[in-house]
């Protein structure tokens, strides 16, 4: 926000253009300038933040689609500003729950960004995916996709800290150092450059017990070749899929029946109640450094379609955030 | 068993010539007519059993197939026997735990051939599939495929008696009859001669709360999508895809996800030592005429193959047995 006059601002926004087909470009969204006022109308109960860290997500692809049948997620509305998750700062308020320049945060030891991403939907959905849907037992084989992503780094090291045995695959040899070296996953691989059931095959020759889904089509179906009775699958995300206009037919499904396979999908929405339990068990392995998080910073709302746009072409690394202010 | 001389008869085997592509046809089995000893050998622990009534179940055309890694569930054995479930008496027994001329079954007040279906692998396979993987609630929409069939038609009753709503496909104007008038379901629908996402939606115009899956294929696609939130499919079977080649793929299970559903594989064998539990709930219920079976009789080991083969064309209603001897 540049100052006008008095409390009046420069505001910007990532407006969506128009709803997408195939992968989103920059072009699906524009920079809008406008200027508002700081204060909010006394009595209103309304409140007016300024945005720090915003957080880029895979889901919202799903929001640049319209659908026939609306989900709990609504799809953006073409000519508004994109909605998401971000951390902000109170600038006024005339709501009781919210008070002029404090924070929602009570634990501000931690970098604030973290609350976009480990500390915020993204760690709520590791934490709620793998330990409430997968109930994983110790020395059980973890196979994470998408591993180095938001989610999928969580997973892995939750995994490490219960006691099992886990693989990730991600898109890029520096992807794959990462996970090995500094997020503890015991094996990766390139996805991209191995054939996905002979890799699953080499990093699990017992087979799978329980499969983090972030990807879909292939890769769910190799993964079904290679799991073992009782394995247990969480859906997560399939963002393989969200930029194809069909998605890929998935074969394999009758090993489901085979192996009395469970597969189920989650939404993090319905965990939220939980989140005091998920921070008490979190930050402490933060503090501690049990658990590190890798983040790709694009500095300024004006690279935030850029960023947007770089969680489907492979190009960032680790969780995305857009820093829109440091303070 | 025709009698030959003293205790040597003439018994009958359906031998499985070899593995199949595409439909199992009769000729892919023969009869086989040699001789056999009623006596087993003393301290041998051998028991010499007749059949009674076998059974015929979709699940063995997998076993028709020779797979890279083998299942549970062991492929036939060319050039020998088809094997499968049936009621036999027990002949001659060398082995404590069998005498001869008794049933190891307690209640023959009802049809012994029901040890085929409702109080057999089938009557399990609902029971356990219904209650323990789909856990029903009372008013709850449920949708049944392949619900004529030996495992559907019960899995209907018991969700009428848990008073849900149940609505079943079928093949032929005559199952969809059968449904309806005889099987107390709610609605009832021919697959083949509607849109099934239309007629889902007709049938269900406030979606689907549990599938019992026996089908798979474009019948699994089009549930997903008119499933609610928190919807559960229990995977049975999947009937359609047992004589492909190649599996079709399935297409919508990004909805797992929006859906929170969760869609899991059970195998009756793991549910056996509950199989007490069953025969109590089940059987007052049949006694009592609360629960009805269909089904369809082959009269004699030659037409075995005949009735296997029909199975996979529609052709049988019910629950297929097959009589070798009446007693």
């Amino acid at each position: 926000m540049g100052s006008i006059s008095g409390d009046v601002v420069i505001n910007k926004q990532v407006i969506f253009k128009n709803f997408v087909e195939g992968f989103p470009k920059e072009t699906d969204m524009y920079l809008k300038t406008s200027s508002i006022s700081l204060n909010v109308e006394e009595g209103s109960n309304a409140v007016l933040v300024k945005n720090l860290y915003l957080s880029c997500d895979p889901y919202m692809r799903t929001q640049m689609t319209i659908y026939e049948n609306p989900t709990d997620l609504s799809s953006f509305v073409p000519g508004t500003p994109i909605e998401g998750f971000g951390v902000a700062k109170v600038v006024d308020s005339a709501n009781p729950d919210f008070k002029k320049g404090l924070f929602k945060i009570n634990h501000t030891d931690v970098p604030l960004s973290y609350y976009t991403g480990i500390l915020g939907m993204p760690g709520m959905t590791a934490w709620a995916g793998f330990f409430e849907v997968c109930a994983p037992k110790k020395g059980e084989y973890v196979y994470v996709s998408a591993a180095s992503g938001a989610v999928g780094q969580l997973v892995g090291q939750f995994a490490k800290l219960m006691g099992c045995y886990v693989v990730g695959s991600a898109g890029s040899k520096e992807k794959v150092e990462l996970l090995k070296n500094k997020l503890g996953f015991d094996d990766a691989f390139n996805y991209k450059e191995e054939n996905l059931v002979s890799a699953l095959k080499r990093c699990f020759p017992k087979g799978i017990d329980i499969y983090f889904e972030n990807v879909g089509g292939k890769m769910l179906d190799a993964v079904l070749l290679n799991m073992r009775n009782r394995a247990r699958i969480a859906v997560c995300g399939m963002v393989s899929q969200y930029n194809l206009s069909k998605p890929e037919g998935v074969h394999n499904l009758m090993l489901l029946l085979e192996k009395r396979i469970r597969m189920e999908g989650f939404v993090v929405f319905d965990f939220f109640h939980q989140y005091s339990k998920f921070l008490d068990t979190v930050l402490p392995s933060i503090r501690d450094g049990k658990i590190v998080y890798v983040e790709d910073v694009a500095e300024g709302l004006e690279n935030a379609p850029a960023a947007l746009v770089g969680l489907f072409n492979g190009r960032k690394v680790g969780k995305q955030v857009v820093i829109v202010s440091r303070k």
